[in-house]
Formats: C-alpha cells, sequence, structure tokens
C-alpha cells in the first residue's frame, strides 16, 4: 500500500466481532466505480467467496467464486465472516517517469474485506477491490496469523464466469514454453487454457482479462472450467511437483484486472495495469536514474536472422569490431541512441539453445574488442547495449549475474537485453512460474543496483512492474518481426500486428523490432516474407509502444533511404497516446504526442485487406497549425507484390482536417504533424 | 476400385523388376489434373516416399512424406522400388438418386504406383493417386503378400508440408469426445490437432484437407508437426492401447483428400469427396430403395432443449401420444414427411447420459402409444422416425440392434436417428476410432438390410460414404441449434452458421436443425438465445445442405405465421446447387435448384454485421421468368433485439436481374423463385 496522505475516506472501519450466526447467512456487499459504471458485487455465503460485475447495467461476469487452495488444509474461501469493512476513494493524478503517457490519472474506488474463518482453523483473509472506471482489480491478502504462516497454495480458486459467449483473442498456454504464437480467435467456450492478457469482444463492451504487480507469485493462466461453459477458471503456472506458489503470510496475490470497455479500440487506451502497480520504493526515487533512457537502438541481430551471420563464432560471425563499427557510425548520424551486438561473449558456438548453458558473461568472443567497441561508440555518443542470453540456465546465469552487471558498469553499459531461449528453465521449470518470477525480479534488482536498464526475451509476461521499477523498459513475450525471418519459415500473418495491441500489448511495452526496409533476403531466406509494406514498418513505430525501439535491419539497408527521416524523426517518450479507431485483426489507428515537442505522430496499419480510413486530426493543438510529413503505400503498395512502394507527401494541417488514408495490403501510413 | 468399362487407357502398365541399384537412386513421378492447373510429384528415395503438390504454377504443398508405421516393424515407406506403375484418365457424369446436385462430373487422371522393398523383408505397398481440377486425392493400398498378413498400423506417417502459413478454421481433436465447437480461427502455425476437414484461405488459393471412403480405418485428426512449422502430420485416433488401425492384407486406407480452389467459396461447388467413393454395390442398385426419400420432419425434441419438457418419463416427459398426434397433424397439413419423438423408449430416465445405457429398444415408455401414433401418422400421410440413442453404448446397443430395426420395420418405420451421447464409446473408445468407425458401418448395413435410412448424431464424421450408401442420410457432427437452447447457456456466435458450410459442411450433409420461430423462451433459459434472426432461420434451409432437414421449433409457434410458407415451400432434394459468394465467418449466398420443379431457392445470411450485398441471378434459366417470394429481414430486424421482424416481399425477376440484399445483423434473406 502507498502512503496514505491522499487517501480520500469516506467509509469507516468496522471492527466486527465475527459470530458464527452472522456467518452463515449470506451477506453482500458492493462497490462502484467513480463513474457508477461499474458495479461490483460480493457475495459471502456458507459455500463461498464470490463476486460479480454489471458494466452498464449489463451483467458482465456472473457470480464467480473466489478463494485460494492451501496444500494440505481446506479451501479458504469457505464459511467466512466479516471482521472489518473498508471503503475509500483514492483519486490522483501521476507521473511517468518515461512513458506512453506522461501523466496518469489514478481514480478508483476501494473496499477492503477482512475476512476470518467461522470454523475451528480461523484462518484470515482479506480480499482487497478496486474499481475504476475502466475496470476493477481484486487481489488476495494472507495476513500473518498463527494457523497460517509458511504455507503452499496449491490452486487459486478464482473464477471469471463470464456472462456472454462472446469472441475471444487467446494464445494457448502450456504448449510449448510461451506465448510465441499468432492469436487465435474463437468462441469463449473454444478456449482451452490461455495466457493472459485475454482479450474479449461482446456486442455491447469489450473486456481484457490480466493480472497487474506479479511479485513472488505464479503468472496466471485462465482455463475453461470445461467444455461449452464461459467460466475461466485460474490455473497458476505451476512448480514442477505441481505446486503454485510456495510462500508465506503475510503476503498479497497480484491484481486479477478485468478492463472493461464500450469497444476493444478503447482498451488500448486504459491505464488500469499500471495503476494497479505500486509507486517506487522511495529510495528508488531519490537515487540517480540519469541511465534510464528510453530510446531507438539498432543491433547486430537481423543479419544472424535472415542467415547472412551467425551467433557463432567462425567465420560467419557477426559480433565483430568491425561490424560493431559500422552499427556505432550509422547510429551516431542518426537519432539512435544504442547499438546491441548479440554473440558478443564467450560460449556461443553451435547449437548452443540445445545444451546446458556455457555462456561468459566478462567475456568478449575472439574478434570482438568490447572495451575498444564502447570507447568507440562513446566518443560518437552511442551507448553500447549489452546482451545476456541465458539460454534458460538461470541457476547458470545466477552465479555470474552480480559481476555480469558489474563487468557492463564499469565498460559504462546501462542497458540490457535478456535471453531465456530454451523449452524449460533450469529443465524443469515452465517459463511463467513462480521461480522464474522470482529470477526475473531479481534480474531486475541487480540491474538497478548496477544503473541497468532491462528489456528482456523469453521472459515472464508484464503485468506493469514497469511502475515501481523504472529500469524494467520493455519485453518481447510475441511473436516478433524475428519470426518473418528467421527459421523455419513460418512468418508472421499480415493480420498479426492488428491483433497484438489490442492482446499482448495491453500488458506493457512490447520489443517487436519493426523497421524492415529491406524484403529481399531470399539468398538464404528464399520463403520468408515480413508480411507488410514499409509505410506499414514506420508506423509500427507509433502502432506498438515500446520505451526501447529497435531500428532492426542492417544500416546499409537505411542508408540515404529518404523513408529513415521518419525513424529518425519518431521519439520512444511521449507526451500523450490515443487509439483512435481499430478492430481486432482488422486495422488501428494510434496518435502520440512527443514528449520532448509540440509534434503529434500518427500510425494507421491494416490487416491483409487494403483500406480507406478517415482520421479525424481532432487530437492536435486546435490554436496551432501543422505541417503533416506522410509516410504513405505507393499506389501500387503491396506487401506481397511490391512492399517497398512508398510516398512521402507534405500538407499542411490543422486540427479540423480530416485525412483520409489509403491503406494498400498490409500496408499502413506513418505521419509526422510538425507544429509550425 | 471399380469395373474398368469406362476408363479410358492413355499409360501404359510397367512392369519394371525392382533392382537395388533402381531403387536407391531417386525417381520422380508426376500426375497432372485434366485441366493441368494441379501438378502432383512423387518422389521415391532412398529415405522415403514423398509428394507435393503445385496448383496455379504456385506451391501449395510441399515435399511431404508418406507411408505407414507397422507395429513391430520398420517403417514401410522407405527403400522402395518400382515394381510397376499404371496410369488412366477416367471422366464420366454420375447421377445421385438424392442430393444437393443431381449431376456430378467425375473426371480425374489416375497414377498407381505399385512398389516394393528393397530390403530383404520386400513388403509392397500401392500408391493411388488422383488429380481432379478441384483437388486431390492419395490412398495406401497393401495388397496380399507373404510378409504381412494380419497387422496393426502404429502411425500413418502422411504429412501436409503446406507451403504458405496460412489463415486456418479448425476444431480441436482430442479436447473431449468431439467435433461440436465452434471454430477456431487461427495462422496455420497455431494450430495444435485438428478434426478433419480443416480449411485453409491463403491469398491466392483456399484448401480443405480431409478424407473420403472412411471404412475399417481410424479417423484422421492432423497435428501440427511441432511449434512454428507449417507441416500438418496424419493422427489417427487410436484405439485404447494405442493401436490405431488393426487390419490385414488386402486393405486399402481412406483417400487423403485435398480440395483446391481460387477461393474458399469454391471449396463448396467441389465433389470432390463423393467423386473419391465407390458407387454403390450392385445388389444395392437392385434393391428395392423406394424407402430412402429426403423430406423435413419436425419432432419432439426442442421443447426438451428449452426446458419445457423432458426425455425422461414422469410429469415433464415429453414423448406422449397426444403431443405426437400434435405433431402430426401439423406435419400432415404441410410439407413435413417425418415426426421424431426423442425419449420414445424405455430408459430416459434421470441422467440417462452419465451411466451405462438402460434403453431398451422394443418398448415404448408409459404414455406413448407407438403403435398408435404410427397408425395415426400414417393414415396422415406422415411418416414417424425412429430414434435410437445408445448412450455412447455400443456393446449394449449391438446386441439389441437387429431386433430394434426389426421392431421399427414392422412399425413402418423406416428412417432412425441415432445418439452417441457420452465421453466414450464404451468407456474407453475414441468417438473417431476404428471400433466406433466399424461399428457405425454396422448400423448402416443392419439398417439398409431393415430399409431404413439413418440420420446419426455424436458419430464418425462424414467421409462422402452415402455414395455407396444411400441410405446414409445424414448426420449431425456439428455444434447444432440445441446449443442455443440447451443448458448449459453457452449458445452459438451469429457467425457460426457462416463458417460450418466452409468447414464441417464440406464433409457431407449437416443435420443442424434450423426453423427456430419463436425467440422467447425465457421461462426455462433466460440467458440462451438463437443467435440469428426469423429470416436468416429460413436461409438456413438452402444455405447448409441436408436431405433430411428438420423443423426445430415446436407447431404452435409455427401455425398460422406467414413465414412458414418458406419452410413449407423449400425443397430438400436438388437438382443442382451453387454457392454464390461468401467469406469465411463473414456471410454466405448459396442458390439450389428443386428437383421437382423449375423452380429456384437462395439463402443468404451474414454474421453478427449487417450489410448489402448484391446477387446476379444469372444461375435462373435465361428464357424463363419468375416470381421471387423473397423473404427478408423487417427494417429493425437484429438477432438480439427484434429477431422477429421480418418481412415478405414479392417481385418478378429474370437471370438478368440483380437484387440488392439487406442482411441485418445475424440476419438473412430467403427467397422461393417460381417460374412463371
Amino acid at each position: 500500500m502507498r502512503n496514505g496522505f491522499s487517501f480520500i475516506f469516506f467509509g469507516c472501519a468496522l471492527a466486527l466481532q465475527a459470530s458464527l450466526a452472522h456467518a452463515e447467512t449470506a451477506s453482500r456487499y458492493s462497490l462502484s466505480s467513480p463513474d457508477k459504471q461499474i458495479q461490483l458485487q460480493i457475495d459471502l455465503r456458507p459455500d463461498g467467496l464470490f463476486y460479480q460485475v454489471d458494466y452498464a447495467g449489463r451483467a458482465v461476469v456472473n457470480s464467480s467464486r473466489l478463494g485460494l487452495k492451501i496444500k494440505g488444509q481446506q479451501a479458504l474461501g469457505e464459511h467466512l465472516a466479516l471482521l472489518k469493512q473498508h471503503e475509500r476513494e483514492y483519486n490522483q493524478n501521476w507521473q511517468q517517469p518515461w512513458g506512453e503517457q506522461q501523466t496518469i490519472n489514478e481514480h478508483y474506488r476501494e473496499l477492503r474485506l477482512e475476512l476470518i474463518e467461522t470454523t475451528a482453523s480461523q484462518r484470515r483473509l482479506t480480499l482487497v477491490l478496486r474499481a475504476f472506471n475502466d475496470g476493477i482489480g481484486l487481489r488476495y491478502e494472507i495476513p500473518a496469523q498463527q494457523n497460517l504462516t509458511q504455507f503452499v497454495i496449491e490452486d487459486e480458486l478464482t473464477e471469471f464466469a463470464l456472462a456472454e459467449n462472446s469472441h475471444t483473442w487467446w494464445l494457448p498456454a502450456y504448449r510449448n514454453w510461451g506465448p510465441e504464437y499468432q492469436y487465435l480467435k474463437s468462441a469463449l467456450s473454444s478456449v482451452d487454457v490461455a495466457f493472459t492478457p485475454i482479450t474479449l469482444e461482446a456486442r455491447h463492451y469489450a473486456l481484457a482479462i490480466h493480472e497487474a504487480a506479479l511479485v513472488n507469485y505464479a503468472s496466471m493462466t485462465l482455463r475453461l472450467m470445461s467444455d461449452n461453459t464461459k467460466t475461466l477458471k485460474v490455473d497458476l503456472v505451476p512448480w514442477p511437483n505441481g505446486d503454485k506458489v510456495r510462500t508465506a503470510a503475510p503476503m498479497q496475490s497480484p491484481w486479477r484486472t478485468i478492463q472493461i470497455a464500450p469497444k476493444a479500440i478503447d482498451l488500448l487506451n486504459s491505464y488500469l495495469t499500471l495503476n494497479l502497480n505500486e509507486a517506487p520504493a522511495p529510495e528508488s526515487l531519490t537515487a540517480d536514474n540519469s541511465y534510464i533512457k528510453p530510446g531507438k537502438y539498432m543491433g547486430i541481430w537481423w543479419e544472424m536472422h535472415i542467415g547472412e551471420k551467425d551467433w557463432s563464432p567462425g567465420p560467419k560471425q557477426g559480433a565483430t569490431t568491425a561490424r560493431a563499427k559500422e552499427y556505432i557510425d550509422f547510429a551516431a548520424q542518426h537519432d539512435i541512441s544504442g547499438v546491441l551486438i548479440e554473440g558478443w561473449n564467450k560460449g556461443w558456438e553451435g547449437e548452443w539453445w540445445k545444451r546446458a548453458p556455457t555462456f561468459i558473461f566478462d567475456e568478449p568472443v575472439v574478434g570482438l574488442d568490447l572495451e575498444e567497441v564502447t570507447r568507440y561508440a562513446r566518443d560518437k555518443g552511442v551507448a553500447i547495449i549489452g546482451h545476456h542470453e541465458t539460454a534458460a540456465g538461470v541457476t547458470y546465469y545466477e552465479q555470474q549475474m552480480d559481476a555480469a552487471f558489474d563487468y557492463y558498469e564499469k565498460l559504462g553499459i546501462h542497458s540490457v537485453k535478456m535471453g531465456y531461449v530454451g523449452t524449460r528453465i533450469d529443465g524443469d521449470q515452465w517459463h511463467h512460474g513462480q521461480y522464474m518470477v522470482n529470477h526475473f525480479q531479481r534480474v531486475v534488482d541487480s540491474a538497478a543496483q548496477h544503473k541497468v536498464m532491462v528489456n528482456a526475451h523469453e521472459t515472464v509476461t508484464d503485468t506493469g512492474l514497469r511502475r515501481t521499477y523504472p529500469n524494467l523498459m520493455t519485453r518481447e513475450c510475441v511473436r516478433g518481426m524475428e519470426y518473418n525471418g528467421g527459421s523455419p519459415d513460418t512468418g508472421n500473418l499480415p493480420d498479426h500486428t492488428t491483433i497484438i495491441p489490442f492482446t499482448r500489448g495491453l500488458s506493457g511495452p512490447t520489443d517487436f523490432t519493426p523497421g524492415i526496409f529491406n524484403f529481399d533476403y531470399k539468398k538464404h531466406r528464399p520463403h520468408n516474407r515480413v508480411p507488410s509494406t514499409l509505410a506499414n514498418q514506420l508506423a509500427l513505430y507509433v502502432v506498438i509502444y515500446s520505451p526501447l525501439q529497435m531500428v532492426a535491419d542492417l544500416p546499409e539497408n537505411y542508408a540515404g533511404h529518404p523513408a529513415f527521416q521518419f525513424i529518425d524523426h519518431v521519439p520512444t517518450d511521449w507526451k500523450q497516446s490515443r487509439a483512435l479507431q481499430g478492430e481486432v485483426g482488422e486495422y488501428l489507428v494510434v496518435a502520440r504526442q512527443d514528449k520532448r515537442s509540440p509534434d503529434w505522430y500518427l500510425g494507421a496499419i491494416t490487416n491483409q485487406d487494403g483500406r480507406q480510413l478517415k482520421v479525424k486530426l481532432d487530437f492536435l493543438d486546435p490554436k496551432a497549425r501543422y505541417e503533416a510529413q506522410i509516410y504513405r503505400d505507393g499506389k501500387d503498395a503491396d506487401w506481397e507484390t511490391n512492399p517497398e512502394s512508398y510516398e512521402i507527401k507534405r500538407m499542411n494541417v490543422t486540427a479540423k482536417t480530416t485525412l483520409e488514408l489509403d491503406l494498400k495490403p498490409g500496408g499502413g501510413t506513418a505521419i509526422r504533424f510538425k507544429r509550425h
């Protein structure tokens, strides 16, 4: 809990001595969002604890079970009585140090129900509920108590008994190691078990179910209770022996969140997940955080994916001093702050992803003089980005972790890309279980101590912890650009990028790595394709939010290219963001205002279908005039036949202008609105 | 194989003595469709047998493995040499005794490759390939031979290495007992394991993979080889011990079929599956088949689903003499040839689907005088439709099966609805394994001997066997109308009916049971909805093909309703059918010509989105004039708020007319074109 100086108390704390007589009758507690559109009901019945959610007078979640199953004990959630009830309203703006939206309003009503069992064990459980105008959060707290000290959560009983069998976009959990799939669309009743966020679109509202503030707990997946139901039940990612969470009182669960909005597009303008995370610890705020800087980066990376280079040492080695300097030279001439060098260290020989890890985290590979490269970069005002690929060997990595960050700190490296390539962590742990959650927290903490920003791939899904840990910048956790270039040649479909902002993107920044300009890499990857046009690639810099945004193609593919000036201009830190229009899997238009100038940027993308869109520019300052620098698909552009066809057009616009965008198949439009 | 009198031989039989030297070099065989658009290549290499498919100059299936794994033996498909090669072309029209299309052209080129192992075991395998203009079929034959007599197929090695990662509509296999799901749409690379038909839509073509002539074999499911591949591999539904097929030489597998068309809509105009089934046995053709009659039927059925009546005996018992007579009276006044009475026999008490079956198949339940009912029906020119619900107890059922059909034959009942409700057949068998395939064949055979038409629910997926067994009329194998009324309230989404004709519908007739007129059954099912308008319900009689088409609502909901005249008029047996336009999950327009009149009928349906469609009537006889009797959504129709709003309009049209259809959300248009 944060300091309460800004709390507006409107409820009063009731200290009720629970009596059995009281407990065995049903009682109901209510909470509504500040705008009253969301109504939350809690029912305390002898057979359990239940909640339900209405939105705009319509049932959204029917009566749904809450509770925890403690290993070796009765379910915690039945035969409960109220000890104490506490309501409050909170309404404050807060500032993101960096982000897609500088000022965020955090406005909720909260209900705390401190409960005690009426049975002999008298275990205590607190349920905390918050209702925002854009959704709800609920969490369990287990206070310190005699009959519950160290314990194992065998199952979390939380259910989401959805009121409608609506269209659902989801990723299958447990099918392989993680969420690097293209999304499935089905009826809710055809879902099996899914990662969160899971996005549902009914006729009168859209929902996204996810979690916030995942700390020392297992990630949540959602399993359909049984066929032909509409009830999703929390299925925590287990330890190898089936334990879900190993913990001790006092503890609190992550928030279970339901974002609610009239349409799917509105979910993108919700900051519920961030609002349900804690502000940074005070000591973090007083520390020197000047190393934390959003920015664009390039890297020795795509050339491995398209088969021109290799991560391994040898004749095709990508990580060389000379090649790194080429990237640094290009970055220095452009607004690109960092250069990543994958394969920079020892241990990448051969099929490194198939064996126990052999990486040395403080010894550069032969052929790369990292000291010279960092010196060269520093002289040119470019930062080198470190890389800790663990090959999913967490124990092995942690033995070197602090020394590895030390090594980077000494070299002046303040940004690291993490990697956890492998089917299981340490051989038998899921990537999303408590083991990995706790490991990754140690990474973030150690990195902060060494003044390092973290960009993690193949890690736990984001739950908004960047609010608390501002060095936790971005992560992958998506089927990214690499699938378009890499082997096997099962690239993403053109609609993939029109789905992920509505789903994965709701969890937080996404290191999707856009920016491919050269669509002809057939020498080594004859059957692969980036399924978009060049203008679509530009638009992704606005559509997909990440504070560290890769400029993914090779410098020689950008050199002298007129369209590159959009990438040069586009910021990675924003004053405000607006998802303007879109439908999941169809198209999306997003506008964002630069944090350091009055300029706005707009990105519009479509799926495999070309389409015309009318966009009102009413987000612009009504008193100002702008030059719109428009990067759009050429008349004959088409992701398949002519992806590199684009044109640049300049025109004067105001907030009263309506632009007509003409997106070609797999196409897009990227616009810089430069204020006069 | 059928008699060869009509074969056009253009290849010549080559009797090659296989030699090791020949075998260990690669050899290639080719086959093209009559129009040359489809090219099939077979590669015989030391490491195996492979095929690939091109369509219109584009790879559709890359080199893909063929073969069988015999239990306790080496894979059969490697180290093979050619013994004999045989090519032919076949081009004949044939007539369906009933169906969606009276005359079907069967035109293919065939390649038979008789192969022998070059290893000591010298097992023989014949591969038969047929290329039609609308797709391909391939099957394995194992001729009688010394080293392979009785054997178990442990795995079928057939792969479909698809060339593109395209959008795929699929149903998960093995998740519960069968295919009663709403379809999932995903990238091919996100498929897990799917029932067939599986429908794929790439930019330049659409595909459906399925099988034809499934006899004494296991149903095929398709499993993605591993994550991020585009290769589906056959995964035969197993026996409880893991065996896939228990068989003996000589034997032949079902055909593995790939329908190929420019667009998904064109798949609906393909008869590949039927063309890969055998003509009826001569003795079947000379038998009296006059009992086989397509037609509409009503039944004591929907009132159970909406909770007004019950299958069980007692106060809510649906199956009573009086109620049956009400249905018969209504049917007799209309063009409805049959009346089904579910719960007609003994054994339906309580939760019959949860216990071992207790049905008695020749004793009516107390309260239903079946002899009186059949007499009453016969006097009125209506047929009673029998019902054999087995509760998935096949062994129990087969002990009574012949007697049960005898009983019906004596009563003059010539149509039976079969049911296999239960999670496993006989406790441990999948609904789609060889055990059930063989059982169901015995049902069809026994029914034919007793002059009974079969309509089966919860059975093996259709593979076109109705061509060979003309008493095998229709089946469910779909998430039908019952899900909209039944409990739990996870009804179908409005787009469901716009998906199933492109997927499930490709396998054969679908007993979806349309025709709901009363959308207010909230007394017992307050949360359920039929997600369509009334005009959409009418259109389903044309859009979804079934020779036995249910008129699913209660007679009192039809009585005096002006829109019922469309159901009265619409035929169930057609001279020809044309899928005119549509997109999977979006909309569909189908026209069919009555077999017994020059009239045409048209059905158009949409998903949750209203839309306007222009339909050219160029399928009509250009020399004729027609009255179009149009049943369309009312101006304010909407599946959710006003489903019963419709209007009837009459206008004169010719083949030159273009109609503009205005479909409301969840809506449709049904038209009878009555020739002047």
